[in-house]
């Protein structure tokens, strides 16, 4: 089963993909930056690129940064924009969304709501066996270990 | 020339529509409340009624208000939400768009940015000559005040 983590954004959207059976592991990642000065267009292109992986990868899941309370409220309130059109395109396409904040992320992937970037990376790298030379975009790691939360609740509630 | 002024949320979205040739003039307006818990769900529901009043009326020009830092933070970024999903789907039916900020539209509208829900309404009311009986929602009324606006900035960079 596919899973699809996304770290919104107008500016930089971060997208990972993850397998979960037979084992966990990597499928792809990647950043996504719609190069347009026109917010309409920009939120237009973020639709479009997340239509265009769920048509190519069929994820059975979306897992999706939740809303938390940035200390830039401009950016915060641009970030909501562009988490709205996320949320509204998964529900189209019916795909099955969840949401963790970046604090529950730290918690479930490294056991630790305080643990910092690199603890996160390593804990995601391990996890789903990220290939040793493979340079991932911060926005797109995060988005992998959002994937990774969502396999994780699947665990708990799904049939084992 | 049809104008379709938008006061976003996911709880309710307030929406009017002016007609501005030969004069300015209320063609309708109301509120849409989309009743369900789900957030994926009500933000469709709020993309497939804007899709419905394009279709219906045709606008060529779309006014919605614009980002602001509400004091209750949690409802700003619910806003934000809903303003990215109208902005996506008003890109995607190729309505052109505006925004103005509460304190514009008051400045616009009345003259003083700092008028209140009253003088607004009375403005709005005289300048497109609404039935005086109309029971109007006061986020419909704000959607018209919007509406209205738009036609202000027509004629100001349009020919005359």
């Amino acid at each position: 089963m596919k899973i699809l983590g996304i770290d919104p954004g107008t500016a930089r959207l971060g997208y990972g993909l993850i397998e979960t059976k037979p084992s966990l592991q990597y499928i792809d990642c990647g950043v996504f930056e719609p190069r347009t000065p026109d917010s309409g267009q920009r939120l237009k292109l973020v639709s479009d690129k997340l239509v265009e992986l769920i048509n190519k990868h069929k994820p059975r899941l979306a897992v999706v940064e939740g809303l938390y309370f940035s200390t830039n409220k401009k950016t915060a309130l641009s970030v909501a924009e562009a988490r709205g059109v996320i949320i509204l395109t998964l529900t189209q396409k019916k795909v099955p969304l969840m949401e963790f904040t970046p604090n529950q992320v730290k918690s479930l992937v490294t056991g630790w709501g305080r643990s910092d970037k690199k603890n996160v990376e390593l804990a995601v790298g391990m996890t789903i066996r990220l290939p040793q030379n493979l340079k991932v975009h911060d926005d797109a790691m995060d988005a992998l270990a959002l994937a990774l939360c969502g396999s994780f609740s699947m665990r708990t509630v799904g049939k084992r």
